[in-house]
């Protein structure tokens, strides 16, 4: 009756996907939700090879575990981001190449469309990821920053993005942007202006993470309610204020697990996220997709904290009520 | 008793210096801080003829104003910041030149020394201003940014602007760097990674300005207690955070002064600043400088509100205590 | 050592008692605490027939459940309110009549004097209920309300109730007021204010229930310090407050379960209630009385919700210390 | 350039006009708010005879005090209210009669038409004023109250509103409901509801009050936002909360004044209020009318109050900004 | 109308009384609370000779200050403290004597004695001041401290105090307890115990003061509440709660003014006493008598405090209502 | 991999060891931290023959549990303390001998020393426990203290504990001060001060115990921050502040577990700790010894209690992560 429950690769790309696989079926999780990197699930591949992602579904199907979405953030990320040093890091040679900016984006912006067909050849309806943004690095308006300036930005994405939401269209795929800082969306009012950038493209949506959210102070349920028809996929996820007076919410350019930072991810059930307010909301708009556990602690060991997420996941999901209580009073 | 209250003239550069004198002076000001772009403070002309500094001055002393500071946020943005079209709004051609980014740094680091060289001419000894940052725009830390990463922006600040110190320790003139987002230092941590990859040159300090802490949670008190010998000049200048839990501390690339923005500049008493806690702050270390309003609120009247602002300053500062009360106790 | 834990059976109407016993007794409740509609318990069959209330204690028996009270909640309302249409859909055709409103106050009156009379036969020495309110509507003086006009309606009670408290001390038993918002007492002033309109009579108490002092922002906690003498019985409900700046905490004339409330009904442990200072409380009085999950939750499934609602109560109650630590310190 | 501050009359019924008058003008307000009852504002007499409002206006131009308003509360209370004897308290005989329910409910609705023709004559547009409703008292769901008898609620306010509303279109006056608890509308949804149920009449806004706001805990500011165009007049009151956790916030049936209620109205500047989020709003909107002091504060001499009140709202009110910043930056 | 503002000389003992009396006329405050230390009023010499009195007398009226009350804190201390070395700091020669601490209590407890009979001669009817505590400093109960602990020290002060108070009663003098951390009672619970300890003798009450109360969370509106016939007399002090999670409550036996200290007295209107509230509440009590300043604050000059201090009483200070406002409303 | 956890036996002192050891062991606890009292662990008994700790170590290796630490608080505590009654309570007649202050405190000096020999023979490595305080009792510094007053007890303290500390480091003992008020160190700034005063000797350290920290204010996690090389040993205990407004965080003189102090010990999880930062810091310092529950709620039943707090740290405590998340992420 409850939600299926999965686990995002990404932070596991160090593991082989069989040795991952055999952890997380004993563990108990219902599936996976494979990151486009490591050996978990290669887009190039996919599109090769008829046998490659049979051999995908084989692996889950013997250790039992199902799969409702793939992912691509750091290729996702490619496609508007000004390109520099950093993204030669999370690319594979093939589409980082001489690392020519444009050049890159347009590889990138292949690939995601790429990313789309090998879903639906894998067998799921949902590819989560990164769309990279030209203008988040403009967050602070100084020097002056007109709106105009921004509007380039969204231009910039509408441009790039919507011949990839049109092939996703096309291959019955979703995208569900994770709305995130260093996007092209990272909250409420920036979702608003990027869905109205692609006149609210059928194929864009959002994989819900309240944790890129409470750090920004945005209230993940009220984000669920502003957006109820465009929650494709939900991330579980969670983060922490940790502000003293004398550390800084923007988290002075210290890594993320130093001491020091304003705020910091957790481990599912030790942050700030309020996880009930989320499960009602997720019922009310009739959400059906998996929970799928982004797990991300740089204090806990990883294996203990994605079993002790699992449980927090596990008692935290609920049916919706189906009994009206007034009827059950007036009933004489 | 008091200190002297001053007023920043860079929000008011569309008017000319003579104008905003006149103003300044009926409304009971004690003085000015020049900014170094429209008319009121040229750097070039300070320094190409020996009348250009004198009739300033004249013109100050003639409305009863005094000055302790001139300020050079514009430029100095420039010297450390990757250039983009922006910056050629907030330069003067002979800057900008041909805008090729390597160039347009080198000018304005120049134009920086001289702006401590005409300082000396007009008989300050505080210079106010930004930095820029190669490394601010990498604030968020995705793509995964590394500490190696973030570190060579800070060599680059200390390249750039070792020499510039230099210049001013030789003329007897300290920097002020107004501590705010986009610059190398933004908050209590990073001004101590600035201070340190400079080897805390003497020369090198800050303008304290509580209304770019305030959106960050920075207490600006503990803020000076950190930095009680660093603090060579002071803005007063508030700003309120107005988070609903539908809109972002990071404020959703918005403009100021939008009201859906999760913080924005007010006029001083409007904001969540404390001035009383400051106040003895500059007190205990001994800041004997100015006040210096620097008056922005998109949502008030200018000339109002500077006014207002001036009020709420006098009533605001007051004299530490010379009197121990167990002493009065005491004594019999 | 803990205190038995039962279900309050008025939101299980619509399910036949004999169904609902079986579930509950699978579930692993010590008994339950039968509601006076549907065919749960029928006051006037009670009386009517000898075998009525042993057919009921034999059903409770064979699944092993315990009882302790019983609640006449509907008819108790029509007691004291003004009778509208809404009264009508809560009462059986033989207490409602021709809806003449001082008719169905009588004969509700005669029918909560029967519910004594039946729970002596059943075996139980709490009834649990309401009394309704004469001026709950004139909860905010507008149009002027005078203290007199108030007064008029503790008079009201008092006249209506003694007569009923009188025969629940003949029969040894006492009723236990669920003070509630709509009802002549709903916080720790009116309570007051109703126990001196009834000079204290000893039949009168109460049936505690912090779901409603929560979104009225009284402390659960300091309501029993108050009344230690006066708690009867015990429900286990939670609600929580959901204030966003938008909403209002009178709920706008909103359904129990719009997302849009200030404050709504929640499954025990998902509320703003903190379980713990009450269990303290109900130990430091002595309460030895069942804690009865009334269970309402508009967004949750309702056989889960009781059966988490089962286990947050038992991890919640604990006995008394029966050690003084000073003592153990001391000892040599 | 401020707005003018003037004084609503209703608290100071007591006095005769001419008295007010005169003190008003001394301690310095800009105009009055007459008040439809006591000798200040008589709607039939001022229908009656051409001298009655030519003698109001010489009244008010002999003390320089202006008048953009008049106000009916009492009468409109009367339109829509279940009438019980606490509404022959506020009425005049000639309104009451006999006090049959729909007989008062029809005179007063007459009333009302009939003050906005007087207001026309007076040379006014704005008539303020209560609603009364049907539905407030089924405020708490208990007994069960589904949404159609809400329904019926909001429907009879738009069968007897609607006719209302059309006279006042057609006499060139607007309706401002005062926001209130007892009124059709009282928070920001049931004001969006009770627009819905007359078509958004173009004669039906808001006499913004922010004092009826704070105890629902509802943001003013937001208020404000969400209805920008439907702003006609607006109140300056305050009112405060004061929890203790013993009390409640629906006040416990105690009188206003007495000091165990939950919430209170005070004088300006005393309670919870924030008064600049609300001027820049009303900037914003371009709101230009009157700030009308509301004075109600029943633990405060009432003449210090007043004086008190019109000196905080003179300091909070100030006009918006007709400067860019980042232009006076940019200029070079 | 309001009420006498007066200045408590206690921290102004260093400045001889006719040098501090000319300049708080000047500021314009209406009248001293003399301290019984220094040469502001000396017990002794007022019992000896019939010209001292009278000379204060005259100094004062000479100045158009008034007197209402005198203190003597320091000689109250030492009826019931364990003496030590810092109470010679405190005390006379003639009092401390030998320094034997029960011959030095006696000597103060006759001295408390002879303030009552000085200021019957001087003509004012409070003397405020302390009473020490045997047992204050075992407040954390370690060593295991049991009540029978407490009650000895509760016992010790009605044995000390009780003859003290009988002859405050015939001269018709009342005491008001400062109450106080280091006295007999500091909060609401141990003000009643005092008070049960000399058996509510009439003598005995409040010098209230909320300074006090702060730093332990006690609310002071409240504390006016539970004592409203005690409260005798009134000090207009503040204090600021300044927690940062690295300092303590227990303020680390750090100097006032110290600014690591988890709390310390400001000047009024720069901490954390809400005014409004209290002002109400003496309002309410029909307390008559003055608002007496005891101006202490380390980081704060101390004649610019007093006069800031003068200004913020002026403007908190209010009559009560004399109006009825439902009566207004319902006047017609 | 998680840290063992056991229980301290000082709250259990009325139990016979073997008597607790059984129940501990049943428990499911890991060990024993023995208090020297009772017969649980007896210095001198230790000293004086071979078998005595032998006979210990075979009475918890037969029940499986491990021993870390020994306890000697209120020998400790006579070291330093002024000496009333309340100390004969909590020594042996060998220590307390004639109670003359200044032989108690040697004698308990001397055993403390011997409790460092005990331990090497018992095969532990910590000795936990209290110093007492010359000082504590002037807390508030009323009559005024000065800093030299304060010095002195600081310097008793170096005096008496300084010799102790060198036998501690002869023996290869640590002491770990359970920093707690009534001692010369109770927060992050007076354990500076006692660490400065004993020119950090490195036998000195910290039983860190979160509960005293708490109702103090003081952020126990940044207490870790502040000393992380001196944490020898940690002990689990909780605390709860319960203010109302009518109580004082200084705890009227009440004993523990009275409802209407400020603040209370509670079992581990009823409380105001929050353990998950707790467990990162420890994590991070690298702290590898046990958590040892101290057990002490004065409204729970002990054995309950016991067993409830092992599940409540087990489940709090969890190893520190061994991967790095941007490396994974970034793998290709």
């Amino acid at each position: 009756m409850a939600r299926p429950v999965t686990l995002f690769t990404g932070q596991w790309a160090d593991l082989p996907l069989a040795t991952l696989a055999q952890k997380v079926s004993e563990w108990g999780f219902d599936g996976l939700e494979l990151a486009c990197w490591g050996d978990h699930f290669e887009v190039d591949k996919a599109l090769e090879s008829d046998s490659y992602v049979r051999e995908k579904r084989d692996l889950l199907d013997q250790h039992g575990l199902k799969y409702f979405a793939i992912s691509n953030h750091l290729v996702g990320q490619c496609v508007c981001d000004p390109i520099d040093t950093r993204h030669s890091r999370i690319l594979p040679p093939r589409l980082w190449g001489d690392g020519e900016a444009e050049g890159v984006r347009q590889r990138c912006a292949e690939e995601i469309k790429n990313t789309a067909r090998a879903a639906k050849l894998f067998g799921v309806n949902v590819v989560n990821g990164f769309t990279g943004s030209d203008v988040w690095a403009k967050l602070y308006f100084f020097p002056p920053t007109s709106q105009a300036d921004i509007d380039e930005g969204y231009q910039d994405f509408a441009n790039r993005w919507t011949p990839i939401f049109d092939v996703f269209q096309a291959e019955g795929i979703k995208f569900g942007l994770e709305v995130h800082p260093t996007e092209i969306a990272y909250d409420i009012i920036t979702m608003h202006r990027a869905l109205a950038a692609v006149n609210h493209h059928p194929a864009f949506g959002i994989n819900f993470d309240p944790s890129h959210l409470i750090h920004q102070f945005v209230d993940p349920a009220q984000f669920i309610d502003e957006f109820p028809d465009r929650i494709f996929h939900a991330h579980i996820k969670d983060s922490r204020i940790q502000l003293t007076g004398r550390n800084s919410i923007l988290s002075s350019h210290l890594d993320f697990g130093d001491h020091r930072r304003g705020w910091d991810f957790v481990s599912p059930g030790h942050g700030d996220v309020k996880w009930d307010p989320i499960i009602r909301r997720l019922n009310r708009i009739g959400y059906q997709g998996p929970l799928s556990i982004e797990w991300e602690d740089s204090g806990m060991n990883r294996e203990f904290g994605a079993q002790e997420a699992l449980r927090v996941v596990r008692n935290a999901d609920y049916a919706p009520s189906n009994v009206a209580f007034d009827a059950a009073f007036g009933k004489e």
